[in-house]
């Protein structure tokens, strides 16, 4: 296990008509601007459990964050802030409305000229440094309800950026199962999928002999995997929204990722699909992953094994048939939930993909991606070709 | 899933070599007062390391902690914090030291007249309310560097009582795996034993199909069986003492115990035989922990089934069968750590324990404790009487 710091302070309010807590969480006196997404929330009853619940605050409202948030929408919020002498921010939505809430957490604070500075040059948002801020979450998937990262988009120039650090962890967040009910299914297989390969990211790597890690992250992968058929079904269920939703807030919360290795590249690679051609976020993993896996097998074949065992139990075949296995169980479990699993299912013009993603990798200077740093510009070249 | 709120600020400073970051962690100007047990710190080398990390604060000490943290002595330490105004504690030791420093934290701010009111009437301290503390891990064992809970006993009483709140969260826990290499193998028992039984208490209740909780339990559970006969070897094993301490920290730091009945029977009636006979602690939980689920079969059979399957992979018979085999399978696993399971191997004067602890609980009005409120003084008594 290698050394690692831990600390996650936000207070998680989970269950059924919990919404209406939010009042006792908000400091007396706080000037609150709710922020939200294209108004599902007024459809589906969460808005006016939220309205009752802030009733003795003061309120400002700014809707139309669009999902992958985008930065000049958030600038204009960003406004708001400033001239209303806005104190206190309230997330209603999902990870892309609470991913653009922490932008504005940091902004709002940030001493610097341009608020693009932070997302350009990665600066940390220290304990105490960003706006409070709370959640109310509407769409399990991006965990963004407890940890305090976020990627924020750039329409302009088609950049996906991220921005993070230890002022950035919400104060609270309310996790209501019930607001999964209204949830299109095609949203509600993203979020599996996304919950997902955030844990295989944080777990197909390299054994460093962590033996807990391991079983809770195949103990989110095994749970999410129980419940998905019952979640895509037109009845809804509480039991299995209540485990969904909580897979999902455990998957990227950040204790799996504690004193081992992890990867990322699937969601760099991701990152650039969504940005190029607009994909869901979850698609985007769902096209790549396979393909990564076979490219760096070697580097992950003992853990895919494990994986094989463990969550699909594989019991025969040699190392590398389980390892292969694991791989094939991955993008089934992917189509299982109605997602394709190529680039060619999403878009036409997928010719070239590899080359620009390489070319931006460069550009950067993203020498080597991946847990060992070993995926090349030409290795992710090869792995977006390979998901055509 | 049942609703839940959880929120745990402690930070958890994990791995090798970490116990200098305590300079880090501890406010500045702070006056410290260190808290130890025996003395066994001095001769393992992490006293001096303490030491040498704290050069620049004032720092007092108090040593002499025994196991169950006694009142009359952590009165003595509460004198010196206030003669000395002390402004941060610093617990440097196992489950008892760190307990009674929670016991200080609470005490050293109490307004009322008598700091016996905190455990005879169970006075939560609240968030802000405690004097701030950290801790040095050197014993895993009871999680309580990762909770806000703590047990303090009272020789003149022969009582053991709780004590807990939000505000006794410690502010930092440091966790360097090297500590266990010089702890005695009998308390390495034990340690696996108690971590062992936290997880049992939060788990084998009934069903609310909180999938995920349970496979975190499970998880923790598989670790400690798999990891047990490295640990009781007698070469140091740092990977192995990595994975022992981290499933300790977890097996009680409120996650897993989250929208799930709890237990606890097996604690609190093994709390007695502490008191009664000075047994340690995680003996008593092997004592009792097989007649607490005999007698309480048919409420716990279903849990007990499913972790006879998941976790010792018991695959054969009727429900009834497996969950029988899940308790044979837990007292072989206490045997396993050299543990006894019967009050008779530890005390010859066993005859009228159990009327002694069902009279203890009547007086007390604990009418019926358990998951479900259901297990009776009269039944406690037959638990009793079927461990001797």
């Amino acid at each position: 296990m290698n050394n690692f710091d831990f600390q996650n302070p936000t207070k998680i309010i989970f269950g059924k008509d919990e919404i209406a807590k939010i009042s006792n969480e908000i400091p007396e006196g706080a000037k609150v601007l709710v922020l939200f997404g294209g108004g599902s929330i007024k459809k589906n009853g969460v808005y006016e459990q939220v309205s009752n619940a802030l009733s003795n605050f003061e309120v400002i409202e700014f809707g139309g964050i669009p999902a992958n948030p985008e930065y000049e929408v958030l600038l204009e919020a960003l406004d708001i802030i400033k001239a209303e002498n806005i104190t206190f921010l309230l997330a209603v939505g999902g990870g892309s409305v609470i991913d653009g809430t922490k932008f504005l957490a940091a902004a709002a604070n940030y001493k610097g000229d341009n608020p693009w500075d932070i997302l350009a040059n990665n600066i940390r948002t220290e304990e105490g440094k960003g706006m409070p801020f709370g959640t109310v979450l509407t769409l399990p998937a991006t965990g963004s309800e407890m940890n305090s990262g976020a990627v924020v988009s750039r329409a302009e120039t088609k950049e996906k950026r991220v921005l993070g650090g230890p002022g950035l962890f919400p104060k609270f967040s309310i996790l209501d199962p019930q607001v999964v009910k209204s949830i299109p299914k095609r949203q509600i297989a993203n979020g599996l999928a996304d919950a997902f390969t955030h844990v295989l990211e944080q777990y197909m790597t390299y054994s460093v002999d962590a033996k807990l890690q391991d079983r809770f992250a195949e103990g989110i992968i095994q749970t999410l995997v129980e419940i998905a058929p019952t979640m895509l079904k037109d009845e809804f269920d509480y039991k299995a929204s209540a485990n969904f939703m909580w897979s999902c807030t455990m998957a990227l919360n950040g204790l799996i990722q504690k004193g081992v290795p992890s990867d990322w590249a699937i969601h760099m690679i991701g990152h650039e699909l969504t940005a190029l051609y607009g994909i869901d976020h979850a698609r985007t993993l769902a096209i790549i992953t396979e393909s990564h896996y076979t490219v760096n097998f070697d580097d992950k074949k003992e853990k895919l094994a494990q994986y094989a065992e463990r969550v699909w139990n594989v019991s025969e075949g040699t190392l590398d048939e389980k390892a292969k296995a694991g791989i094939e169980k991955t993008t089934a479990f992917y189509q299982s939930l109605g997602i394709d699993t190529k680039l060619s299912d999403y878009t036409e013009n997928f010719e070239g993909t590899a080359k620009e993603i390489a070319k931006r990798f460069t550009e950067r200077g993203w020498k080597g991606i991946g847990e060992k740093g070993k995926v090349t510009p030409e290795m992710v070249e090869k792995i977006v070709e390979m998901s055509y």
